[in-house]
């Protein structure tokens, strides 16, 4: 195998062969293949693509480059779900115990914020005490005993994709959408459930910025997925606009809490139950979507879900009193409230510039190694399609340190559009690729 | 200047500004933009490609990263030529004394062979005794002397082009025009001749695989110069089949002799005749085409060129004898004749098959540091268009080693294709692009 016949092949168009991608990637893992000629790989793969033969192969090749997890120790169908990342998007806190309170093991691997998205495990830390790293010996055991566990990920799952992410993230090379879903499914196939539920967002806030660009994406998951021996399906949401009304960590926990205890924004409840009903039905445990969703609701009406939560959170070394006292999240020093510069309906909030204003007020990270600030944040106070009158307040920035709190003000104003007429409604969940 | 962007605007097909690409080149060259960054934004330029602006930013930048060859001490206008390569293309040794007898100061820098085709300065080596690295000093005191030098290229001129190319050749980035145009250029301007003929190759044996690309590069290349202050003219000649009939570092300096006697191939006369007339033109040492070519051919004729060459072996140490006893070069141990397996018209000789049997043979390097057989290579016996019975000679190959004899064989038998009809004649110049 010459790297140099690989990329000038690919540069061309052409295919390559499952052998020829399985020894680049053990190359590339190995160091044999320097990082210049995989980056010009990288980009050859940008403009040309990957078939669905070779993204199977550098799937299977990253995931051989690692440990695996397995769970064959746990009865039952154990499920993952996967989010493409989102703002203000906490269906995993919500769904990790309401899933498990109807029964079914949810086994989750999950990443940290980066950029203007929020991720589970810096939500997760904002309760005092919570430990997000697991072994796998203690994550086998909580799940068999509580149904539920959720660790970060670590390098030893396919640390082949962990090598090549970190390329692709300074080369220009992440928006491609076999690299992508290679990335995130090699991933869900090292950490070894069984049925894998994929929440694709798309809109302005996502990755994925059209609908056929996450119809792809979603395709190809599903599919590869499967290939592997997995139930896998992908749910396509919104993401045009924040998913809930809360953005930074600890207000994430707190609006989780609220849906567990069955209030909550609808949408944000809405796309729960949605994910959670496509859980239940990968795992066998309801017949319907319509008998899933009901199944959930009742948990949700019952507070089963929020005993779960508590009980998971007591279980990784968490304060389980943050559930009734959600005051005993971190807050920050100071609320400073953000209102409307003019009057008429909301027609657009533009998730992505929510996010940077976070962002900004310091709740998430620029580079992979900046502090956050677990207590800070946004809290909306308005929807798209709302009508708001001059000075009425959109949102509250909870706030810690004021240096950057104009420049958040100003970003987060711009991902606003007034307009004299209501704007036409927008589809919460696209669909669902089975 | 966030390397990380600039790779991302040009993978969306954006055109980059002359300071950014200045501040890459410089930050490339420097070390703080690592190889990785740099071959993933040479990926994009080879789908994106770069405006003429940004081809003249980056030559300019190429030429900035080193040191440039003053000339100014030397009246008259130095004249300069560069070809793109190819097989049995032994112009330079023709075209260096025979305008210097004209009285047109020629200041040439020369590459080594690389792949199929052959390098002027492997050729100049296999005189005994000469000398391919001289010192600046040393040149213009040989240019004022005797009209004429060749050196071998020196990592000083343009040394941001030698490490960008290194990464190309590695990075299956090379097969890009503006890289391509940007690369020769760099290395003119900084080698300081006022006027530049640039010999542009076409067709099996040639980097450029069609007249549209050749006549693209050629294009950009000219205007590149004429921007950057230089008389710049290119000539578009067809590399479809080898040029001359000797293909080899000293059968190539033997076939120089014969045409500086007047002899040698007509193919090959003609091209030196053309470009020949192009660089007087340049250089105000001929009115027309027609009186430029009349002049050379005189000079053919009455041997002034021979007697040049003679006097720059000599000021370049090397044995002036070579000239009437070419059997001082080196010469194989061996005489291997190649038959035609059938008899037919030759409707086709791909020069580039030719090359790589010569170089299996051992005239050519594969790697920059292979060694090379100065004396062994491949002296043709028939042209495209002749007719050839079976078991008459197509060529005679000068071997030491026969270690790759067979596979020479077979590579060269290649290269060939019978037909029962004569085939039409193609063009020898193509165009001259001003």
């Amino acid at each position: 195998m010459q790297m140099l016949d690989l990329i000038r092949r690919k540069r061309e168009g052409q295919a390559l062969t499952p052998a020829e991608i399985e020894a680049m990637i053990q190359g590339y893992t190995a160091g044999t293949i320097p990082d210049y000629q995989m980056a010009a790989f990288l980009m050859a793969v940008y403009f040309r693509g990957l078939d669905r033969k070779e993204t199977a192969a550098l799937t299977r090749a990253m995931v051989a480059s690692g440990e695996r997890i397995d769970w064959s120790s746990i009865p039952g169908v154990k499920v993952d779900k996967h989010s493409t990342g989102g703002v203000a998007d906490t269906t995993t806190l919500v769904l990790a115990p309401l899933v498990a309170a109807a029964g079914v093991p949810v086994v989750k691997m999950s990443g940290r914020g980066l950029g203007h998205t929020g991720g589970t495990i810096d939500k997760l830390e904002s309760i005092p005490g919570f430990r997000v790293q697991l072994s796998r010996e203690d994550m086998v055991r909580q799940v068999k005993e509580i149904g539920l566990a959720i660790t970060a990920q670590t390098g030893k799952l396919a640390p082949a994709d962990g090598k090549l992410y970190a390329l692709r993230d300074v080369t220009a090379t992440v928006e491609s959408i076999p690299l992508i879903a290679s990335s995130v499914m090699s991933k869900k196939i090292a950490a070894g459930a069984e049925a894998i539920v994929l929440d694709v967002k798309v809109g302005s806030g996502a990755f994925m910025p059209d609908l056929e660009s996450a119809r792809k994406l979603a395709r190809i998951m599903v599919d590869l997925g499967r290939e592997m021996g997995r139930r896998v399906v992908a749910v396509i949401t919104n993401m045009d606009e924040p998913l809930g009304m809360m953005v930074g960590n600890a207000l994430e926990v707190r609006e989780a809490l609220n849906v567990l205890r069955g209030g909550g924004p609808r949408e944000l409840r809405e796309v729960c139950l949605t994910l959670g009903s496509q859980m239940l039905l990968l795992a066998g445990a309801a017949g319907s979507n319509k008998e899933g969703r009901r199944l959930l609701e009742n948990l949700l009406a019952g507070g089963q879900g929020l005993k779960k939560f508590q009980q998971f959170i007591a279980a990784q070394g968490g304060d389980p009193e943050v559930v009734d006292n959600p005051q005993l999240l971190p807050q920050a020093g100071e609320q400073v409230t953000v209102a409307a510069p003019a009057g008429g309906y909301i027609s657009a909030v533009q998730a992505r510039l929510v996010g940077e204003a976070a962002l900004l007020l310091g709740a998430g990270r620029l580079t992979k190694e900046s502090p956050i600030d677990l207590a800070v944040g946004i809290e909306l106070k308005k929807r798209r399609g709302e009508y708001i009158h001059a000075g009425e307040p959109l949102a509250v920035f909870h706030v810690n340190d004021r240096t950057n709190l104009e420049a958040a003000r100003e970003r987060f104003l711009a991902a606003y559009t007034l307009a004299p007429e209501p704007p036409a409604p927008q589809p919460l969940v696209y669909e669902i690729i089975k």
